[in-house]
């Protein structure tokens, strides 16, 4: 499980005296621009058709959002999926099919 | 699964044409921002003892974060779990315990 | 002036084909979170107190925030000391002093 | 002068214990994606044609990423506008307009 895995490997590297949630959310924030670096320049429809060693360099940049997403909610005490789960149902509700169809504007502007 | 729930939440708004990865990547950016603005101005201690009130909106926005991601994971073709345990693997070579023991430094500093 | 330099180091490359707002915000949010990575495993006394090489580089990551801010600002034809000016006065009016002071709650906390 | 109102608006509040370098890098992340947030499902087209609404909100939100990159490089003693002449300077080295023309590429892939 990837909560447990970056805890022993946190642990073993004695890095917890880093890993307070305000250290954690930085560096969550850090990956995910780097993600966001690989599309700034790309016209949409190039970003959804990127090259073999741009979508590999990707890949990675998932995995450090995703790895650092799992360790700060597990310093929080949050579970992700549950949250995820709970939030979905939210967004039924807060954006009903038919009201919004086909429209990105937010919900606040109905 | 949160991706297939995703993909249904998306087809019943006819949101996909809004769904490209380069849009994907800076909606999970701006959440991520959402979940660092509620540490911005805390110690870090105070940041790992939140009040209920502050928890529970960090919760949703973790959600959000995760729920952003593996959408963009989906669009991308990409298995989140599976690259995260292969970028596991590989921070373990990258930061051997031994060496980066009790240090923040970038394994390029060494 | 910053500006007209980033104008012509635009025309002279043909990279207004790439600066559309939407990508000038993108860089923005890339060069920032460079500049967010110098911090993110420090101490807050730690980021008062930087080494002359953390500071250097520190000092062209907020080089280049500021010149792709003049750059959106340009594309979007907002002057941006107007802009900064009439914000300071709108802060000031929405945090009155005798009533934050020593405060880091957002306005509609009160 | 900008940076001197920010100190004023500062020491009034007594804000300056929030004003860590740290903690004012943060405060520009979520400035800046404030307003990425404006850009995020609009396409290069429309981000390039806000409505009046839409522009005078953006602006609002340059203003507050202007304000804060003023007040951590005066927290840091960088003067910015030095520091912006010198990454003009250097990028011009970088990126030779006979090179890179017409390219979004960055400068190691060339």
């Amino acid at each position: 499980m990837l909560r447990d895995k970056l805890r022993a490997f946190a642990d073993e590297r004695d890095w917890n005296q880093f890993h307070t949630p305000k250290n954690l959310a930085m560096a969550l924030m850090v990956e995910t621009a780097e993600l966001l670096e690989h599309f700034q320049w790309l016209t949409p429809d190039q970003s959804s058709d990127l090259t073999e060693k741009s979508k590999a360099a990707v890949k990675e940049e998932l995995a450090d959002v995703l790895l650092y997403l799992v360790r700060i909610a597990d310093k929080l005490g949050v579970d992700l999926l549950d949250a995820a789960l709970l939030k979905i149902e939210k967004n039924a509700l807060k954006y009903p099919a038919d009201i919004v169809r086909g429209s990105a504007k937010k919900y606040n502007e109905y």
